[in-house]
Formats: structure tokens, sequence, C-alpha cells
């Protein structure tokens, strides 16, 4: 009996870790879900999502042919290490994510930053599958970007390519990051809550928020009217530096997608972008699964391309 | 006796036509100018080129492999024909710029928009001759923008990427496109004339006050500050979407150099980008020969390109 060849592909998150296992056209087969022992440092956490990806082939009989992990923090994609990570993540910098994962596992393993990782993932088979100019944009926390031009991940020199959440013009509040005036100060979870305290004196999560606004709660759905118009705002700027045709918008926030999408177009159809083209404007199709399938999509095309490279026989 | 090896470059303004022989390593060997006879059409405009490029072929003999145009207005690089211009230009939207100086000197010819053709001169044979990552800008009557990525021109599926004189966050006032609070507002030559105004109730062009702000006038120093500032978040901007290394400032406005850099320097040295790596910001190095080197390098990459493509004996 032969066994089907498949990829895994990694998320690791602040919380959670998730693994999949998927076919070479990137359709989950199998998948687990773990708490991510962060406070236990790099080699835990790795060893945790190794694993789990040993538990998945154990019960589904596959080929393993490598391994792609999506981690939050910068990372180097060339050597698989983490660059920098936040507190929470202990002995997570400087950690050998793919060479550790190729060891353990004796495939190659790859290392991307989430969000890139997401886009890779919406842009080959979620919902924005085989488009070629795409800018991704995940509200969770804060606000994550990455580009996709001619039909591949864009990086930049310094790998900040997409940084759409960072870049000025959106105000004058401090953001996160140590600047000013960023979209992440009016559309990150973190933000919503922050803006809607500034205006009511009130905590309030994000997802609160939400419920207020689609209750009814004027001081509820100006948050998200402003974190809307600021969408908008950033979707113009990408299509006037970029001239991406498509805008894919995800993160837990994009639940509360019907607060956001009617500011979004709103402001889009009251300003065009200077191509005087219209932009596509949609919300994530994979849902959570985006990181594990562009995680798995990168170790496809990377395999692609070093059997391209090899010698015909 | 073998004659040098020669590309024509080109510049068609709205005022001026530049034309000039360059060697296939981009340097000028001859030059002409001549008024554009922007008031009779297209087809005159065209005939005024070719006989300025025939003119200069009679004085230096040598053989031509190609003919670039760089001209102002939306052009269609494929086809060579320009898309859309303004009133000024009379018959020039639709005018087959390219096929009609193949078919009239008989060598492959090529058309740009000259802000394209622009940052082409800068990054081949100019200020930031050979770096990958550049953001091209020109401060004329308008504000013009341009993208070099990975070593080439990057124009987006609509031809629209690097228009950074036209997206918004730069403040409220109303832009020549019809949008309001792009950077065009606050660093072209026709916004620097109306902000003094503004300020003053004086009219004066751009080089007027550059000429007072030179002299200690505070209104047109603030003006120039206020150029400058949105400069910098131009540059922050292009940094956090594309993660340019590099940005490069031309246009006539930039004759202000000494006026534009200090506030350019100081908001950027306030903000860093998201990258955290600085941005190398530098004035442009060809002066007004930048567009007919860009429109010369054109053909020398197209011809290139063909060569690559024509079977080897």
């Amino acid at each position: 009996m032969t066994v089907p060849e498949v990829y895994a592909g990694v998320d690791i998150g602040g919380t959670t870790t998730q693994v999949a296992l998927c076919t070479t056209e990137l359709t989950i087969l199998s998948r687990a879900e773990l708490a991510t022992p962060a406070a236990r440092g790099g080699a835990a956490m790795v060893a945790a999502a190794v694993d789990a990806v040993r538990m998945l082939l154990s019960r589904t009989p596959a080929q393993l042919l490598g391994v792609g992990v999506g981690a939050a923090g910068v990372v180097d994609t060339r050597t698989g290490e983490v660059v920098a990570a936040s507190d929470s993540f202990v002995d997570w910098a400087g950690f050998p994510v793919a060479d550790t994962i190729a060891t353990d596992l004796a495939v190659p393993a790859f290392l991307d930053n989430d969000v890139n990782a997401f886009l890779r993932g919406e842009a080959t088979g979620g919902a924005v599958a085989g488009e070629p100019s795409v800018l991704g944009m995940t509200l969770g926390t804060g606000v994550g970007g990455a580009l996709w031009l001619d039909g591949r991940l864009y990086e930049g020199p310094h790998g900040a390519a997409g940084e759409i959440g960072h870049v000025p013009g959106f105000g004058d509040l401090p953001c996160s990051c140590g600047g000013r005036g960023h979209l992440e100060t009016l559309a990150s979870g973190r933000s919503i809550g922050a803006r809607y305290a500034d205006r009511t004196g009130r905590v309030a999560t994000a997802r609160e928020v939400a419920r207020a606004a689609a209750d009814g709660d004027p001081d509820a759905r100006a948050v998200f009217d402003a974190a809307g118009t600021g969408i908008a705002r950033a979707v113009l700027i990408a299509a006037g530096v970029v001239d991406v045709t498509t805008v894919v918008v995800g993160g837990g926030v994009s639940a509360a997608w019907s607060l956001l999408e009617p500011p979004i177009r709103a402001a889009l159809a009251a300003e065009p972008p200077v191509s005087g083209q219209p932009i596509r404007l949609v919300r994530a199709g994979l849902g959570s699964d985006a990181v594990v399938v562009g995680a798995a999509s990168r170790v496809r095309t990377e395999l692609a391309g070093v059997l391209r490279e090899a010698p015909t026989h």
C-alpha cells in the first residue's frame, strides 16, 4: 500500500500551537491543537510541536516531505531562526527552529513569520487564491501586514515589507511600537478596547465592544467606524505605493466583519485609489487554518525549488 | 572605421523636449533641446523628437540601436501608447509614440512614464545606481513617484505603483487629483506657492518662496518645513509598505534641497521606520538628464531581453 505524501504545517502562537498534516494540494488531512509551552522556552515549544507531528503521523500513515512553521515575532526565513520575540516567549529569540525540527524529524523544515504564513495560506489556498497582487492584514492583539507581489511573498530587503500596521498617517495616538498615528492604534483588538475606554471610561475587550456595537451602543459603533475608516486608508496607501489589486483581512477582530465592512466600503467609495481601479476587499477564508496552510505551502514552494535545481535523470 | 553603438533617450515634457544619444554604458555623447510643440498634437511632438535624433546622428556618426521615450501622463509601456494626458497636450492620449518612432527611424522604440524614466535613470546611472530597492520622488508642478524593487522598475498591475504623491495621510487639503490630504498638497511646486499664499495672502512661485525662506521669511520657512515633514512621512510609508532601503528625490523643487533636507532628516530621526533600519535619503544626481538616461536605459534592458531570448549560434 502506498501512503500519501504530506507536508506538516505548524502555527506557534502565544497561547496555542496548531499542527496539521496537509496533502501536496494543501488540503488538511488531520490536525492537533495544544497549549504553547511559551514559558518553558524555545526547545520545549518546538519539542511539543514535533511530538504533535509524530502523533498525527502515527494515526494517519503518510510520508512526511517537510515541515513549515509560522511563528509570531521577527524571524530569519533563510536560517530558520527567531530574531526577536515578545517577552512572553522565553528563550525564543535566537532559537534555531527550522534546524531543530529538521534534525528531529529528518525532513527539510522552514520558518516564516506568522503574518507572512497567513497571507501565503490565503493566497495559495484561501480567499485570494491565485491573485497576483495582494496586501494581507491581520487584526489581532496588534495589526500585522504582509505583501504578495507577482504571485509570491514579497518580504523586502529587511523583511519589513507589508507592515501596514506601523506606518504614519492615521492620527496621532501613541502606538505599542513606540511610534504615533499608526493603524494599530485604531484597528487592533487591544486598541478597540482602549478607544472604547477613552470614550466611555469603561474597560472592555474588543469582543465586548463588538457585542455592544451590534446592540446599538453609539460609542462602540464609533470605535468600529474609526477602525474601518483607518483600514480603508491603509488599503488606499497600499494601492498607491505598490498597486495591489486586492486586500485580504484576517485575525480575531475580523470576526466583527459586519461592523468593519460598511465603514471600509464607505470610505473606499468616497475616495478612489490613484489607479482609478476598484480594489477587491475580502475577509480571510481559512479562519484559524491560514497559518498552518501557509506554512505547508512554504514547504511545497521550497521543495519545488530544490527539485527544479536538481539534475534531471 | 567603426562607429559607436548608441541609444537615443527622449524626454517629452510639457514645455521642453530633450534628446540625447547615449553610449551602451549610458554616457551622454550629444544632446539637443527644443520647445515641445504640444499645441500641434502628438504627430508633431514625435516628429520634432525624431528630427532631433536624426540631427544628432548626422553630427555624431553612430549606429542607433533603439530609442526610449519618457513622457508626462499615463502611458502603456507595452504598447508604447499614451493612455491619458493633461489638456495642454493636444491629440496626445492614444497616440502610438513607440510605433511611430520605430517606423520613422527603423529601430526598436519604447515608451515610459517620465517619472518611471527618471527613477530608471537614477537607479542605473545616477545617485542610486546599483541599489536594489528605491522609492523615487519628483517634486515638480505635482509630486510624482516610482518604485524600484529587486533591481528593476516595479509598475504594478495597473502601472500605478510608486504613486506616493497621491495616497492619504498628509492632512486634509484638497489635491489636484480630486482627493484630499495627499503629499502633493504640501510638497509640489504649485502647493508650495499655494501654502505660502494661504499664510501670507501673497502670490508667489515655489522659487520665490524658496528665496524668501533662504532670506529668513518665517512663513516661507514654515512652508518648506511642512513640505519636508510630509516627504519624511512618505519615506516612512514607503519603507513600511514595501521596505525600500533608499529614497531619491528629484524635480524642480528639489533645487531647494538645503531647505528641504533639514526637516526631512529631523522627522526621520524622530521616528525610525518599522524595520528599525535607517533609510538612505539622497537628492537626484542626474539633474534634468535623468529622464533621457532612464529612457535610454529602458532600450538597453529591452534589447538585452531580446538577445537572451534569441537562439544561440
